[in-house]
């Protein structure tokens, strides 16, 4: 039998040790989860004679490291400030590794040592980064192998509420880490290129710079800039690119709404605010605006953000109930941001018969034989319930199935790796469609931001 | 002879170096003038008998120890980061320190040390921190002596043009460090305390939360929150205080208008401009712009930041020329921060015969026999010329009333301190006078911000 290691039963481990534990039987696999609790990974198993769930302290480095010398290949899903952790020991005793996170520079260093030993790790083979990679490379190699030169590529990803379950006025609700949506945009610039020109959004403007686009049988979304866009010209080979934008997803009017917080100040989580623990939400409200006790607090945040009495984004904020003054914040020394999460976390919760919904859309611009075209293609994956959800079923299928397929041999290319070729994506993208996930591509007409050629 | 050792002979030492040779005769001094550049020590001690220029790099430990060993007291007015290098000298051969700088906690750990050797470490004897210490001390412990009970302290400085050299729409000029102006409000969300409720404000709508003040004979000017009103608190024994406040003085309009470059994100010094050397001052602008070629830079700005046609704003842009497309910023890898410097450096640098002006304000609010009372000082100190600023006599004359009541045993508590104490500030701003650094006060009607005592 060989072994699998899961490292880390979160979340986001649902769907990966279903497929694992779903193949178990033909492919002849024993599948160990081990995770600080061993209730979450006993949880995952459901006594599956396959698995095997086991209490792990990834510090206690003598545990850790006998789990992975009896192991074939590893799976780290842990916080990705961990992996090192794990990367290291996989090395010293020769095991493949997956991660769903980012290759830090640290784990590249790992590189030379890990192609030594023949060694395949795995990373950024989640949903986003993951099957952004591999669905964008697919199109832009296809283009790319016809003559056809990528001029524009601009690509948009995000967790939201299915539509069935989409029950408030911001269309919006928690389906992942809720720390990461309310300081998102945050740490820095949002860098991109339009039609060769570099672009700068600072965070006050970001939530007011969106980009609108449509899906078939969705409707409109809307999209604000990544800090990060500019990396990807050369992780895709696109140096001609002219315009080069990655976007996060949220549904039309979030972010108008959001913009309030951000200019308000809410969102912030750099210092703590006096006496948080037995604030009401109306006073937290109200310490971002100033102190004239002969107008309410409403009326304040109306003028202050020049709010008019009939725009929608009142009727947002009041189904928040930040004006409420009976809710206590019961948080001690919290910061804005905490505070802030806590308040949506009350409203943007999902309801246990509610679904997640995970929506990617790429846009690819591209000149062959002296014509311009432009490829648009998009997935919609809505969750099963709140064990199997969108997010779990895409960032954990592309890992599992990367996972046989590195211990069949079927990816074996050595080295520390994102999935940029076709020997990865094209096998991985295959699988995943027989599980729902799959890319509707349409041909529209090229328009670019320039259409007429005018001087920008 | 007694020597005064002077570290740094930068544009803030000039008034300071002037007081020592001007009483070195009567007092029987030498006046070493220690830098980096001797050009820089020779110009300011033009050949005085009593002055000796000294060529020194403080990292050369030889020389820096060679120079304190020989000398009675030393006046560091070096940037704050290096003071420690000259302050663990001083401990170790016994010499008195002063400094214009905030007490650093590094600094602060000296104290038993500095203590034990009997030593004075006057530190923050400038002009804020400094005047702004002693002015402020001076009144509350006058209140205090009477029984009255502080309810409300704002304190207000600004480092300001004067109104017979205030020719630009933005009543401002740099008369000190450019940088710290450009990126003045960041770092921090700005905390202060009205009426009992603590306040804060985000970087993004500092500049639009600022407060007015009169001033006789000079009009009206504008205040924006600093970041640290609070530790104040403290220091000044201000416990019961209800109010507290500083801030930062311009003249009526100026944030108006800055705020249109913090929305833009052009005081960020965090990240560098692609390509900024051959940028033109209008590329750079319109990096901050959604790219539509069909509408003009002029047109893009005024309705992302909604500005109207006729709003003096705008003029205050043109006047700044930041939409020309043939000035070039010839800055290689610079910040937007770096660059919006070097554009208001062109238009806002005092001609050779224009002058600064320095602006200090304070409110004292108080509780006497079951009345509310309230006293406003101020002080305006206009420059002689460009080496006699008025930010170099704010900040020298302190320092040098200081240094030479230490050496001549008038101020003689030890310790690692700052200038809060009758001691200390009584006979330093009586004399300050004489060189006219002085405070007007007056008395007027109690009203805080909750006259009518409504909730807030």
């Amino acid at each position: 039998m060989k072994k699998i290691l899961i490292i880390g039963a979160g979340r986001s481990a649902s769907s990966l040790i279903k497929y694992l534990l779903d193949k178990s039987k033909e492919e002849n696999l024993e599948i160990r989860v081990a995770d600080i609790s061993i209730e979450n990974a006993k949880k995952l198993l459901q006594n599956h004679p396959n698995g095997v769930a086991i209490a792990l302290d990834i510090f206690n480095i003598e545990e850790r490291k006998k789990e992975i010398i009896g192991s074939d290949i590893v799976i780290s899903m842990l916080p990705a400030r961990f992996h090192m952790e794990v990367a290291r020991d996989c090395v010293e005793f020769g095991k493949h590794l997956v991660t769903a996170s980012y290759i830090s520079d640290e784990l590249m260093a790992l590189d030379e040592e890990v192609k030594a030993k023949n060694l395949v790790f795995m990373n950024e083979i989640g949903l986003d980064p993951g099957i952004d990679h591999m669905s964008a490379m697919q199109v832009i190699d296809r283009i790319s192998d016809k003559g056809g030169k990528i001029i524009l590529f601009e690509s948009f990803t995000g967790g939201l509420v299915a539509p069935q379950s989409d029950t408030n006025l911001w269309h919006y609700k928690f389906t992942w880490n809720p720390r990461n949506v309310v300081v998102a945009g945050q740490g820095g610039v949002a860098k991109f290129i339009q039609e060769g020109k570099y672009k700068y959004i600072p965070y006050n403007k970001l939530f007011r710079r969106t980009e609108f686009l449509e899906i078939d049988d969705y409707g409109r979304f809307e999209a604000l800039a990544n800090r990060d866009s500019l990396k990807y010209r050369d992780i895709y080979g696109l140096e001609h690119v002219k315009t080069l934008y990655r976007g996060t997803i949220r549904r039309v009017g979030f972010s108008r709404a959001w913009n309030i917080f951000v200019q308000l100040g809410m969102p912030d989580d750099s210092y703590i605010i006096e006496g948080s623990e037995n604030m009401s939400y109306r006073e937290f409200t109200n310490s971002f605006l100033p102190y004239k006790p002969h107008d309410s607090v409403e009326l304040k945040l109306r003028h202050c953000l020049k709010i008019d009495q009939d725009d929608v984004i009142w009727d947002k904020l009041l189904e928040l109930d930040i004006f409420n003054d009976n809710k206590i914040i019961g948080l001690k020394d919290a910061t804005p941001a905490q505070i802030l999460q806590k308040i949506l976390t009350e409203k943007w919760t999902l309801a246990e018969d509610e679904k997640d919904m995970i929506v990617m859309y790429h846009k690819f611009g591209y000149e062959l034989d002296g014509e311009k075209k432009q490829i648009e293609s998009n997935m919609v994956v809505i969750g099963d319930d709140q064990t199997y959800t969108a997010m779990a079923k895409t960032v954990g299928l592309p890992v599992a199935i990367a996972t046989l397929k590195i211990l069949n041999g079927e990816i074996k290319t050595p080295g520390v790796q994102l999935p940029i070729t076709k020997e990865i994506y094209e096998p991985i993208l295959k699988e995943l469609q027989s599980y729902g996930v799959n890319f509707k591509e349409k041909k529209v007409k090229y328009l670019g931001y320039n259409p007429f050629n005018l001087g920008a």
